[in-house]
């Protein structure tokens, strides 16, 4: 058997986690909570069980979790989108984003990726027998950005779409207002469609909005949004998402939808779906996670790491160059080892070698979890 | 945009189900059961969510569900595949088909498939950059049948895969041992894999066996082997199934498995472990549906509908050229609108029209609703 995707090896995520567990480290490489969801939840999925919602959903997903995701980002967006035609439940955001990717990219059409880049972007294009085009981002003081020149220089005639996600894994960054219009400069008048990953649309810190791209109509237009309950909602593992796209983007997604997954667990959309009618959850979320942020970065102050913005996520990027010059990868594996808490090295996210000196953490960890890890760090 | 998947419209199940409701029709059209799951499969699956295993699991599944699918084909089939590197969880076997289909197939191989044929198969060819190739089964007396020596005379350096389904969806047909060796005949020294759908493998009857190719060593050594809980446990909407698969086969699925849908629901795979510690619920399976079978039969034999053989799955297919000459999709609409019974025109299973006078119905039902669909079935 002839691979299709020869590059691929198991994730930089699972050999942190198993590294991790093996040495007893506090893990916080791979992006999970340590700790519990809701019990509400909990119940209003058990409840849907109980009720006998246990057989086949509609296709695109059960119609009162189209509604209250279409309520939900019209009042955080001000964007309607028609839950019957333009909102699809996916099995999460991974598979959301290989469907828009499969639907939409025919063979040979160019993909602009920028890098660091989560992991599933490139194979996705790969296997729909499109080019990635990188374009990689800059990181000076003030953080990473975007060079929108060098996208814009790598539009050709065969690009078809733009990927790009907000708030940005690993790097912590956020569109502002200033990156999407220069978005919108570079696709109008073209037929380049955007694929907007915002699965951290609830983690935005110092009060600066999320710029989802379905606030901005001219954007929206030719986008598919993928979000994530996991990430919002502290289950990561329940893996249900969802693609927000004009109805003429959503017909072509349901097509490949429809023949890959066919339709997502009924019961949890039920139990979401009921979850949802109450803002609070995903509205208190900003201020929940940055003060984890902030009892993180006060405690890194203190070491040799030099912190860099994290403006989103549950992601911390840190220079280490003053603690070490190993390669990012030897460097993680020693922290974990040697220091016990485990981290990402950035350079997992490029897809030609790139050393950065930079590493990422996860702050989506109870406060007891950060300060053990936090001791052990002191000492760098 | 350009559509990918030119010839895909809404499904057939889709279309039908919502007719049947509009109407008020009984329907046996989709296939789901219109009863419960059991309760203790609900209980271990709230245990679960309750004990906080909510968030990422193992790519490839949890271990406890992997060892449990892993004990119960040894137990059954005779053949042990290590649940570590050959067996994968998946969200449902539509996704486990498309998987394999994209991992195992390149743009200009062939795939022969065998028509009546599931709805996704094709797709997942097409989205593969592969060329199906089509072989009709034959209808005769005794049912209907695969001609072996056509799918060997479809057979060309390009062919890269045979997808089987046994027991078949829609024909209610069970591939027997010599079937099995007919298949084995062609693949001998070829490099040819099979993906085997095997989702209604507890649904055999009249005390035959399933010919699971996890019995056929030769066979298995090639083969991705599909199947889904869905069907087994009565919880369509839950959307887990697994693939089974000599190891390096496993690792080109995991490739692009773990960038389709990374992995699958948590509490659910730890529920459905638990679950699995007790063999009755797939054990006494053929025996609980071959009584609802015989009672469907037994109400049918007294209309004017032909009675094809139902060895397997909950399908039952008739002949109604006594009753109607219309066309298979006009006759299922007239009797989902003026019987009261909602059908599937087998020839939405071709993908050159094609007409057999044929119509398929789901008995997956209580028998209650069985006798109902039997009461406004009796006038024909
Ligand atoms: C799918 S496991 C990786 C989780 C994650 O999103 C991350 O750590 O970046
Ligand atoms: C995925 S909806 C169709 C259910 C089914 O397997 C069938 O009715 O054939």
């Amino acid at each position: 058997i002839v691979t299709k995707l020869p590059k691929v090896g198991t994730t930089i995520f699972t050999v942190m986690s198993a590294l991790a567990s093996e040495k007893g480290a506090v893990n916080l490489g791979q992006g999970f909570p340590d700790f519990h969801c809701d019990p509400t939840l909990v119940n209003a999925v058990t409840q849907a069980m109980q009720d006998g919602l246990n057989q086949y959903p509609p296709m695109a997903g059960v119609l009162p979790l189209r509604e209250a995701i279409a309520y939900k980002v019209e009042q955080l967006y001000g964007h309607r989108y028609d839950p019957v035609s333009e909102i699809t439940v996916t099995a999460g955001a991974t598979q959301g984003i290989l469907t828009s990717v499969l639907c939409a990219v025919h063979a040979g059409d160019e993909v602009i990726v920028i890098e660091p880049v989560y992991d599933c972007y490139v194979p996705a294009i790969e296997l729909a027998g499109g080019v990635p085009v990188f374009v990689q981002m800059e990181v000076g003081a003030a953080g990473y950005s975007i060079p929108w020149d060098k996208v814009k220089a790598a539009v050709t005639p065969k690009t078809r779409m733009i990927m790009v996600n907000t708030p940005h894994n690993p790097t912590g960054s956020v569109m502002r207002a200033a990156d999407v219009a220069a978005l919108a400069d570079i696709v109008r008048g073209t037929d380049i469609l955007i694929l907007s990953d915002e699965v951290y649309e609830h983690m935005v810190y110092d009060g600066q909005p999320h710029e989802s791209l379905a606030r901005h109509p001219e954007l929206a237009e030719r986008s598919f949004i993928n979000s994530s309950f996991g990430k919002t909602y502290h289950v990561t593992g329940w893996k249900v998402g969802y693609v927000a796209a004009p109805a003429a983007l959503t017909a072509e997604f349901r097509k490949v939808h429809q023949f890959n997954v066919f339709t997502v667990n009924t019961p949890v959309q039920y139990g979401l779906a009921a979850y949802m009618k109450d803002p609070a959850p995903y509205l208190d979320l900003p201020a929940f996670y940055q003060k984890k942020r902030d009892l993180f970065r006060a405690g890194l102050a203190a070491t040799r790491f030099e912190l860099l913005p994290s403006q989103g996520t549950y992601f911390q990027c840190v220079k280490y160059g003053a603690i070490s010059d190993q390669p990012e990868a030897e460097f993680c594996k020693w922290l974990t080892t040697e220091i016990g808490v485990a981290a990402i090295p950035v350079s997992a996210f490029y897809n030609t070698p790139r050393e950065s000196g930079i590493v990422r953490f996860c702050f989506a960890k109870k406060d007891e979890t950060l300060r053990l890890a936090l001791d052990r760090l002191a000492s760098l």
